[in-house]
């Protein structure tokens, strides 16, 4: 049994040839072995919502195909909308025992990208559009997989937001948006839970493959987050291995069958690369195998049972209740019909490297005939062929008639969202509306079930249906998980971690995604997701955050307590509220917390989320709910200063059930130093005047260079913002010699 | 008097210090003279719709206050609602009659920059959101301005869209866009109509001042446009005075009292500065004075009484009529009362270089009352100070209780709109805005006028309008001309060119205007103005083109000819419909010619205008209109391929009476080369397959890999984005060396 390695040894006895090999991996899901040394090969393995192990010897040619049972839980987008880190915490546990069981060291994921455009095909793989959400998820199941002794692999560092060519898209993002939207969620889950690994992913950034960015990879990830894993590409992600491992790069997968090792072998041997960068980044792959090693003896097995309950019960906490008229709960003597092929062929999963075989799987359609005996059930529709189908229309019309209520999915066939591509509108299947029109007509008590991986909008939907349940992709165990919510065995506490809007073409990266030409402009910037649609004031169907239960909540006695302060950045806050189930069911509770910086000299968003409890509450009861901000909470990334700002002034703290149910606000005042650039020549006459000790300098030179004259006010308004510099040409009494003078004594006064 | 310079004779004969002075002008208006050789000093002045020629030794300090008189015609914003240039070509006639009897050589207009955001201070003083009818319109007025020996300054080259932080501010624009929109009007005038001179702006474009910029003076002003003329700097606009020259601007305005003179000799003697490329701004210079010094020798004067009758014409016809629910126009028998501050005291231009001191000054109340004799008159809102004043609201009410017909003048008071600073918002004061509500609840019969010279959101307006005209600042002469359309005297024919949104959200821009810390992101994109209102299905509430008659109009047998080939740069087309006048009285009609192209590969504009005619039509008459395409109408720019392309394939051609009216549509074929790249080593699996000869090659090379294996369709939606060179490393049976074959072979075979 392998007792870890000593690495300094290791890189003293590797010969040149053997550190390029291990800069690579060896197949598609091993590190490299180097025998000679003792050093093993690890594996890893696809998996964020459940792994993807390929059977000994087995697998296909690209490592798509059949691979081992395991469970599958609910995908990000699903999982996401539970809000429930600690959930998560526990799926990653489980997660880890099922690597364990196959001997494998690091899991691929979490995938934390922001859900930048409802269309990207592989939103299902992500968890939100927002980054704080999204961050504290991923230190929820990173933590949870690691707290077993397997890696992780977060991925895809970074802005990777879109399907479409996607190899070779330049992601255009200026540094704020990269700062404010893109970043947080990987700078948080390295802060907090130090993955394992991170996957550099396929496009550029601003020009440079992100495998070749050393900014992305050297001076972002590992100095100023303090990423201490290593850096893995995605499969195929590494264009040039040599400058890949200059940037930082660790690990090229798959292995390039030799290229990449001889590229690297002779820029070592031209002095193009430097030994000790390669050392370097031998030395990342050493750690890795060193902490991974030990899986390769494990001899364990899971519980299969267990996890499907698990997966059953985040199935549930997935779903998010949109629309109840009172349908639902479902009582136990309901005369309910089954209608749509989905209760019957689910669609639980998305395609691409994340599809997991099943350890089982329960359908809607069975488990409601758990709960209610046989029950009479119609297709309505096709999911491969989506033509409408008349037979079908007429069977579920009969089916729908002849029940008091009809519980009908419907959502996306897989061939609609996958790895690989994105979507071109947010619309459900024809023939699916078409069958739902029909059954509300034959029968107005329609609970729809919703099954879809990203956002599909509902504007065809929601008129027919007395209840809405959107359970997204929630794994094999959604059937059980969606009847349980159904039948209110579970109260549902969901919540959109994404909004759902009215049309596609309110959402603010409409008019550049997925971009042209193998470039995407973020020309929308910071304002993604309910940032856009809260700035540009639109209404939505459904606003982040939201979700109904089967009781009530109330909030209430909002106290804010801050701490801190900017200059030591140690500003921080505590908001405390009481939740108190205003119901007769025990209910789980989302208490949200956005900030607003109600006066800001950049622009920025209206109100963002900074801190999030789920919070179980009996039936009557009240529980008091504390809330921590940080510094970050309250700043903006400052291009100009390059670094995180926070402005003094007013900022409204506001706590509520979703980012447009707002029932508490508090106002709360910073104190922090103003950030005004020195007065120079290249301020403006605006600048200067607005600066005591400036403007009296300024007066004093333009009073003698004509007695008498003083500013000229009315003219502020057209050549204020004219830089002093500009301005001397001007004809002013301030010439450039009485310009010079007063920059000095200025400069001279601020010493 | 002086008779030409002989141009190679002076750069001869010229000192260095000579040289460098003439790159500098002369006091705030003038070019520098060099006596010894009898080089005059020419001089410049604002003007783009009249003339602020300074009086002899007098102005102020920065040449913002007293001016000559000169007349007065309508702002930018208002005559580009004519869409009539052949109106622009005599107006410039009568501006070059202005300047002449002034002695002035160049005449500092057009602004011909596009409209981005409704919020820019400045957008009185320019076009339109489209760069093609901008340019027709700078056509029109600088062709008639230099036909009478007077030179123009079209400005600001380029990409200066606001005022915010105007001397610094870095906008951030993609090639794409700044090719098809914020170019084609400069590089059409430039086509068309030389210039003597362009002015350059004060921003940065992509991180270089446009001073400063060779890529825009050289490269693309005088390289790819032709432009032969010389560049001017915004007064101010010249940050540093040797990058200035070495880019291709030729004239620093003000001088830099001798700072940018020295910076240039040194600058030659240390080799820093090529003396060539100083001769050549130089020469420029020189050939500006030669063209221009006749306006030294003359004494003419201009005929004020014409003039201002012609600013009436241009008035009345940049009036849009946007409401009528049959109020107007008004009848001789009428009794009306009129209402609103702006009837006595009118708004008619902008405030900043603009501002011109008016030969005469029309009220519509006076004028009015020329028709109609003594008219009650009530100020209803004070435009100062703009609180609500409840003495003028109930003298309002009362006087319009008293009428028939009220006619209401409201609009944006002066220091809401001016050079110098963006507006935040597109309300018009609240004071207007009660005031017009408690008019309209006494009189329902409210015809309101609009004075303003950028676009206000109308939600508060338009249901207590029963007729609303949009007359933006008209001139000195806008009282007649307002008059003119209100009474019938002249049959209303403005249309819109700007759109007016329902909401200042839901303009493209309003996520990135006006940017922060010194840039802005063109975020949008092309898709600025109608373009952005139509890509994203919104509901306007005018469209760009619109305008109402008092007559009615039919268009007809559209016909579409095509002609020439992509290939030779010949494509072009002639659009011919018939318009017949289907009312009673005479009137004109703007047939606008739109463009779509069906199916593209890049994201384009739903329609884009590219061809117009203003058309006179006899009561009951009809006349066939004759529009051109070029090529042109039909091409995007490429970043990729860094040309214009046209995409083979269907285009729609659209004619109609406004962007969201266009009655006739014929659809036509264009044949060109399909635009491929070269397939190689990077060109996707899905680039590959969709060639034939390459698909044959690819599965040549699979198939003797894996015998019997072929491709696997189903993983094409996955990796089918997957450049070759990536896939090769996937375990594909196409690995490197199969590929480099096929690489090979696929281009040997297309030589």
């Amino acid at each position: 049994m392998a007792v870890g390695l000593d690495i300094p040894r290791l890189l003293g006895e590797l010969t040149l040839a053997e550190k390029a090999s291990l800069v690579s991996g060896s197949g598609f899901w091993f590190t490299q072995p180097v025998e000679r040394l003792g050093i093993p090969a690890i594996m890893v393995s696809d998996g964020p919502h459940g792994l993807r192990a390929q059977p000994p010897g087995g697998g296909d040619h690209v490592g798509l195909g059949s691979s081992l049972p395991a469970t599958c839980f609910p995908t990000a987008s699903a999982i996401a909308s539970a809000w429930n880190p600690e959930l998560l915490h526990r799926i990653g546990q489980a997660l880890a025992q099922e690597a364990r069981a196959c001997n494998l060291s690091v899991i691929l994921g979490s995938g934390i990208n922001m859900k930048r455009s409802p269309l990207c095909g592989r939103n299902f793989e992500y968890f939100s559009e927002d980054p704080y959400l999204a961050g504290e998820l991923a230190v929820g199941i990173v933590d949870g997989i690691q707290s077993c002794g397997v890696g992780t692999s977060v991925k895809h560092w970074a802005a990777n937001n879109q399907e479409t060519d996607r190899l070779r898209c330049d992601s255009q993002v200026d540094e704020r948006t990269l700062r404010e939207i893109y970043f947080p969620a990987f700078a948080r889950v390295v802060e907090k839970s130090q993955p394992w690994t991170i996957m550099c992913s396929y496009n550029k950034v601003n020009g440079t493959s992100a495998s070749e960015n050393t900014w992305l990879l050297d001076t972002v990830l590992r100095e100023e987050f303090g990423f201490e894993g290593l850096v893995v590409s995605d499969w195929g992600a590494v264009y040039h291995p040599v400058p890949a491992v200059q940037a930082g790069c660790d690990l090229e997968m798959p292995p390039s069958k030799g290229r990449s090792e001889a590229a690297i072998v002779a820029a070592v041997e031209s002095g193009e690369l430097s030994v000790d960068v390669l050392d370097a980044r031998v030395r990342t792959v050493l750690e890795l195998v060193a902490k991974g090693m030990h899986a390769l003896e494990l001899d364990e097995s899971f519980d299969i049972d267990a996890h499907h309950a698990l997966a059953r019960q985040a199935a549930a906490e997935s779903v998010v209740l949109l629309k109840n008229d009172g349908l639902l709960p479902l009582t136990v003597e309901a005369n309910i019909a089954v209608i749509g092929e989905f209760a019957r062929t689910p669609r639980y999963q998305g395609a691409g490297s994340s599809q997991v075989v099943p350890t089982r799987l329960d359908t809607v359609l069975e488990e409601l005939q758990t709960v209610y005996g046989e029950l009479p059930f119609a297709a309505a529709y096709g999911v491969g062929d989506t033509s409408n189908d008349a037979v079908l229309l007429v069977e579920a019309e009969q089916v729908a008639a002849a029940a008091d209520i009809v519980v009908m999915l419907i959502g996306l066939p897989a061939a609609e969202e996958s790895e690989g591509f994105d979507r071109t509108h947010l619309n459900l299947p024809d023939n699916q509306l078409t069958a739902l029109a029909a059954v509300a007509e034959a029968n107005p008590n329609v609970v729809v079930v919703l099954a879809n991986g990203s956002t599909v909008v509902l504007g065809d939907v929601l008129p027919r249906a007395s209840a809405l349940a959107e359970a997204w992709l929630g794994g094999q165990a959604a059937g059980g998980g969606i009847v349980d919510v159904l039948t209110g065995a579970v109260n549902p506490s969901g919540r959109l971690a994404e909004t759902i809007p009215n049309r596609l073409e309110d959402n603010s990266s409409y008019l550049n995604f997925p971009g042209e030409e193998q470039s995407v402009r973020y020309g929308e910037g910071i304002f993604i997701g309910y940032r856009g649609y809260d700035r540009q004031h639109l209404d939505v169907a459904f606003p982040f955050g939201f979700g109904l239960s089967y009781t009530s909540f109330e909030l209430s006695d909002i106290k804010v307590r801050m701490r801190g302060s900017v200059a030591d950045e140690t500003l921080g806050a505590t908001v405390e509220v009481t939740v108190t189930n205003t119901g007769d069911v025990d209910g789980s509770e989302v208490v949200q917390v956005y900030v607003q910086d109600v006066v800001s000299t950049v622009a920025r968003p209206v109100q963002e989320l900074k801190g999030f409890a789920k919070v179980a509450v009996p039936a009557g009861g009240a529980v008091q709910v504390s809330i921590e901000l940080d510094q970050r909470a309250f700043s903006y990334w400052s291009p100009r200063y390059r670094r995180w700002v926070v402005e003094a002034g007013d900022f409204e703290i506001s706590v509520g059930s979703s980012s447009r149910d707002l029932a508490l606000s508090q106002s709360v005042t910073v104190e922090a130093a103003t950030l005004l650039p020195p007065l120079t020549r290249d301020s403006t006459l605006q600048e200067w005047l607005a600066d005591p000790a400036g403007r009296q300098l300024v007066e004093r030179e333009v009073a003698a260079g004509q007695p008498g004259a003083g500013m000229q006010e009315g003219l502020l308004e057209v050549i204020g913002n004219f830089p002093m510099n500009a301005l001397a040409n001007l004809n002013l009494s301030l010439d450039h010699d009485s310009l010079d003078r007063v920059a000095a004594e200025w400069a001279g006064q601020q010493r």
